[in-house]
């Protein structure tokens, strides 16, 4: 079959006019006036539909086509018609309409509107409506972005493991991966699971981060970025957490905390206006009925430079705000973990544009993470974007060996366990940092969808693993 | 800390021979001359290194610097000297080299060559090596390459998940998902462990392919892709088989089997030809010291006409071949799965290239391919190559909803446990293809490594899930 897209006949319209094409997509919906009738066509190759002209003179099988349902898939051949004065700049005056497979009239999603809680119940179905046709073609466009934004700068792409058997990963809880017999597992002699029977000969997990991994790379290549799945079994049922999630963990080597944070803005602003030269229809979609300040929001961060400001720094702006009479949830103090609440605050009411907050308490973050002068802070930092709060979490790592034993002692952690990684520290340590981005959280922000489930194809979750 | 990239000095040596610059990485080698000495330094950023010259005269910590060990990290300021009677184009002729990392004595690659064997003990340095410095990049180069093979062509990326309650997936085993108490699991009524206390509250599994998936998005967006990591729980223990392994699935709507193996052979030849242009020294070293016949091979297939053949001309062919006296270990007859010695000897010897075998009997593949008019072959393909065999398989699926749901029960399946994948044939069926590709698979033909445990950053085999 000789087809023609239909975004190849929105590329090309002008000279395609007078010509006749083939194209084959599935009815968004018929109007029938008794002697000649339209039909919406889309076939998925860009958000904007074809709207095709049928005559009951031209096609033997009219009714056939005028009495198809939602949804039912057709090839119609026919002229390219210029429509300079309508409101779609031309239309398929169709020679032949074969109908290749028609729709139950049960079809699940008519064409009312249907709630995203509905359509979540139709997973296999749901990506055929506006909406989520635009949600996925973004998170298509901004993956794309995302892997040319590296490989451009020469960063290597690295496929770290999904399936674990170390526990040094830190954040969360983790879903267990195993093939013993769940009833009656092996045990050792003293009575516990012996997973050394198990298909790894060890216990093991799914990955929550990548990064450990990613630096024994970075430390051979310099410059790489992860982007795969990670896990968190946690049992929160919110609008921002799923089980499985798609990260995105660039390691730098000879790179401080500032050279990360000039990475992360780079990589935000490329995506962020890559995805409005090449989406514009379904930004505007999104921005009509999904969020409308979306476009506002991502044109003015495009073209933002980020702020800056210390953790110390930004915890007296909440105190002042505090003092001012602003109400939080939850008390602020030099050494708190900060909230969404704090954190929306400073990015959207205080500076007004994504700002990265550095130099957080060394308590409250990660044993990694590169030992400030002052020995309480680590060089570690946050990027928040109004509408989402934290997108992006990264530090400066800590390439002192003594110093990096002495944490790992502190913190009553196994020396033996990160063996691997304080080699890396052995044998040619250099100052390096990298970041993790939630793939999942960039999308709602490039969307204005408010919950992960709607921007995940098949969402996992608590309770859900459906499809 | 303005730092210059090895690859951008090669990249740019004519415009900074004078230049002062200063180059951050880690040493290879050096060699110490009594008053002068040679520093061969690699950043990772290529894969070629850096001579860099250092005098005594010029530098206050010559022995310092001389006596480094290998893999040590320095930051090294000089003079870019264009030197166009040596082996390599310029040289830095060092005004200052500061130790960033020193690296200690027992660093474990030293100079000396080391087995592939012993580097998969060592899987958080071997990418300081030459052989996986060329294999991670041409994995990277390559992965990039497939994201805008696809991209260019209008396909929408997929990420299809990869926990799983389904059963329907088919082929081989799969591991367990859980955070049950392993030892303790909650029992129902009849003695069973109870699922619906597991975190999804269902019996969940890691993916062995994102197919059924992709096809629900498929029939929304016409031409998508997945690209991410799939699993098997087969305790085989070859150098082709891992349990963690990269897959990318293709799936169009309106495509039928020879619409698919031309977007594969096209595929396979832009990465190929891809590869070839970015990462020659890579190659070079390659074919110099892992497969000789290497580049010509790859040079071979992106230049040639796939051979396409049916199963049925296939095994006639193999039928002669024995009759003229060739040997296989196993027997050849119509109805016969094709052994790997078969699938090589086909590529390999009779048609010397890539090779289609289609039209597979209906028994030995899976339920979903599409039925033939014969009633007894399905429309399938596999893609053979040279020096591998089997690369990629795919299928048109059949689009017919009687059929599908007849072979299902032929099959002695749970026609339930399809309802979302006969929905897709309910609402809008129409006629697709879709293929797999195996991404180590391919990224062994690119390197000519004989063993998938070194081309996955740290492979996951039966036993084996360290770092």
């Amino acid at each position: 079959m000789n087809r023609t897209k239909i975004a190849q006949l929105y590329a090309d319209a002008e000279s395609l006019g007078g010509q006749t094409v083939t194209v084959a997509g599935w009815i968004k919906s018929v109007r029938d006036m008794k002697n000649f009738g339209f039909v919406t066509l889309n076939d998925g190759s860009c958000f904007r539909d074809l709207q095709v002209v049928m005559n009951r003179e031209a096609l033997d099988n009219y009714d056939e086509i005028a009495h198809q349902n939602v949804s039912a898939a057709l090839i119609c051949t026919g002229t390219v018609k210029l429509t300079p004065d309508a409101p779609q700049p031309f239309e398929l005056s169709a020679t032949s309409i074969e109908v290749e497979g028609v729709s139950a009239p049960d079809y699940p999603l008519q064409k009312k509107r249907a709630t995203v809680e509905f359509l979540r119940t139709q997973q296999h179905l749901r990506p055929r409506t506006n909406l989520f046709r635009a949600v996925f073609r973004i998170r298509s466009v901004a993956a794309a972005a995302i892997h040319r934004f590296f490989q451009e700068q020469g960063f290597v792409y690295v496929n770290t493991p999904i399936i674990t058997t170390s526990d040094c990963e830190g954040a969360g809880e983790m879903f267990r991966v195993t093939t013993l017999d769940p009833k009656n597992p092996p045990l050792t002699e003293s009575g516990e699971v012996d997973w050394s029977q198990d298909f790894f000969g060890k216990h093991a997990s799914l990955t929550v981060s990548g990064q450990l991994n990613a630096e024994n790379f970075a430390m051979a290549f310099g410059d790489v970025y992860t982007f795969g799945p990670t896990f968190r079994a946690e049992n929160s049922n919110t609008t921002r957490h799923a089980a499985e999630f798609w990260m995105i963990e660039p390691e730098m080597a000879f790179a401080d905390l500032n050279d990360y944070m000039d990475n992360a803005e780079a990589m935000l602003k490329y995506v962020l206006k890559d995805v409005m030269a090449t989406c514009p229809d379904e930004l505007n979609m999104l921005n009509k009925f999904v969020d409308k300040g979306l476009i506002e929001r991502l044109d003015h961060v495009a073209n933002s430079d980020f702020a800056r400001v210390t953790y110390t720094e930004a915890v007296e702006i909440l105190e002042q705000a505090v003092a001012a009479g602003h109400q939080f949830d939850y008390p602020v103090s030099w050494g708190i973990d900060l909230q969404t609440e704090h954190e929306r605050f400073l990015t959207e009411e205080h500076f007004k544009r994504p700002t990265f907050v550095t130099d957080y308490p060394a308590e409250i973050k990660a044993f990694y993470m590169r030992m400030n002068d002052d020995g309480k802070t680590v060089a570690a930092a946050d990027c928040l974007v109004p509408g989402i709060g934290e997108i992006i979490g990264g530090s400066q790592r800590e390439e002192r060996l003594d110093l990096l034993e002495a944490r790992i002692k502190d913190l009553g952690m196994n020396p033996e366990q990160y063996k691997y990684y304080l080699d890396l520290r052995r044998y040619g340590s250099c100052k390096h940092a990298g970041y993790g981005l939630g793939f999942e959280r960039l999308v709602m922000y490039l969307t204005g969808v408010g919950n992960i489930r709607d921007v995940l194809p098949h969402p996992r979750t608590v309770g859900n693993a459906d499809f």
